[in-house]
């Protein structure tokens, strides 16, 4: 009912990054779409057996040093309902690798509705009976625009598992500040209002490290309210994009953390998946040992900054 | 590039109800459940399979009196990649017959992901020189928190197809009013702000009855500010979620449309999925005619209040 299993296992490796699988076919080496292709032709099942070949070898050279992926939705659906089973699958295999998953979704609606994502990714499904696990992540990204009762759901199945959600706060997009920056009469901007409601609804998924299991997304790439919302969100743990391929660096990080060094995850998805694109006379077959590169220097970049992340 | 053909489609048939496609296992006659569970277990692809047969009965029973159909992808995710199997197999079933789909996804991200997204649900994706279409439905439901480079993807697959989106303004649900009621320091709110966006957003997709391919979720449990949002959105096309099980009726909805009786398309779910269950000593085989009856009552009830739909 938090991320204190999140929390421990970024302490457990002393890296508190997430590693997006993102995996567009442009991403992935000849090699492996060639031999997919030849299995089921230039189709969407072709792809879709690209692609979890690709995030398989990912993940076999990340899970000993990264503690989670984030596996984006939108780059499965794009392989129709065979990709959709590739996200389930390399869903199943990081877990058991014993990777936590994030599953970017970023899914909102009305509550009955709600009841219906939240039994899909984090919770089961009843099947006349029989109670069955449909997609299986740890995490869902959520939207807050339709308020608490499109949240309640997510709650009542994170009470009752290990589970958490992070809820859209300040987005790492060029355009966010359009909607999210703009000023109430008071004074408060969207984000922050939207933040504040992340930490009422957490009170109901209270954690022991100090954060609840209602996190936030906060954009790498807008460090100065990165920092102005840890010092307002005690309770709420930070999802953070941007850094990397978006343009943010350790530093921009570094307002998203505690003086224990936790308080949040970064994310880095083009930056390891397409680290093998950047070495000169790679063999396209080490791609994920240059993922793995990527990702070790990554860490040290991050804990250069933050210094060692300590349980409380 | 607009919904043009969501138009004339209505104008035709003289109804403009979007029949909601939430099949859950619960709204299922058994007798279909059973059928299902005996050839493949009560598993997801047992559950995915009654779907579809469900929906196909739905959609034989209403396509020639009912011009569009909104499955809502939570309902089809909780079946896990079955279910986004049988969503995607409801799509093409209810093309065949000539009905208008809108998915009702609520997507939303940053401009690089919405591609997949925008390739995903409206357009084609590129395997290698091939281009193939992964989900194919005629519209989309979007959320806006993350402003125009979260959009303009969209509206570039839908300037080069006969594709529309619907941005979520004015939400159905009792606590839409937490965030989106909020008076920014001039006076607006902020379900007002993402209206005048959708204005903005839709000049890029003009359509000759007036309305952009740029439409607006506005909720029927609201109706003044469905009536309100009809004054001020002159271009913007409505969805209208909220009549039936959500509480509203053809009154509540009235605000939508225009002086020519079009602007609005109104949906209904449970009410016409599950009319077969209202019915004492209906056969359960009857399921799609009591559906069918229900969808007649319907068109009737809003026509009595908006009069003939005419084409300008």
């Amino acid at each position: 009912m938090s991320f204190d299993r999140l929390i421990e296992k970024i302490a457990e490796k002393q890296n508190p990054t997430v590693a997006g699988l993102d995996p567009k076919l442009a991403y992935i080496p000849q090699y492996i779409k060639d031999e997919s292709f030849a299995k089921y032709g230039k189709t969407l099942e072709g792809a879709a057996d690209a692609i979890l070949t690709f995030n398989k070898g990912l993940i076999d050279e990340l899970f000993d040093i990264v503690p989670a992926i984030k596996p984006q939705c939108a780059y499965y659906e794009m392989y129709g309902w065979y990709g959709f089973k590739a996200l389930t699958e390399t869903i199943a295999y990081a877990k058991s690798k014993g990777m936590f998953v994030i599953t970017d979704g970023k899914r909102n609606d009305i509550g009955t509705t709600m009841q219906a994502y939240a039994a899909a990714h984090l919770g089961t499904t009843d099947i006349d009976g029989t109670e069955v696990e449909a997609i299986g992540g740890d995490a869902l990204t959520v939207n807050g625009y339709l308020g608490t009762d499109g949240i309640s759901p997510l709650l009542d199945i994170c009470k009752n598992g290990d589970k958490g959600i992070f809820v859209l706060v300040k987005t790492s997009n060029p355009s966010s500040g359009e909607l999210q920056n703009l000023e109430f009469k008071g004074g408060e901007t969207v984000y922050q209002r939207v933040g504040t409601m992340c930490e009422e609804w957490g009170k109901e998924l209270p954690g022991k490290y100090g954060y609840s299991g209602v996190g936030a997304v906060v954009g790498a790439t807008y460090p100065e309210m990165l920092t102005e919302l840890r010092g307002e969100l005690k309770t709420t743990f930070f999802l953070v994009p941007g850094y990397g391929a978006q343009g943010g660096g350790a530093k921009d990080c570094e307002g998203a953390f505690d003086k224990n060094g936790i308080g949040a995850v970064v994310n880095s998805s083009r930056g390891i998946m397409c680290a093998w694109q950047k070495v000169d006379g790679l063999d396209p077959e080490d791609y994920a040992k240059a993922a793995r590169n990527e990702a070790i220097r990554m860490r040290d970049d991050l804990r250069n900054v933050i210094g060692e992340m300590k349980l409380g």
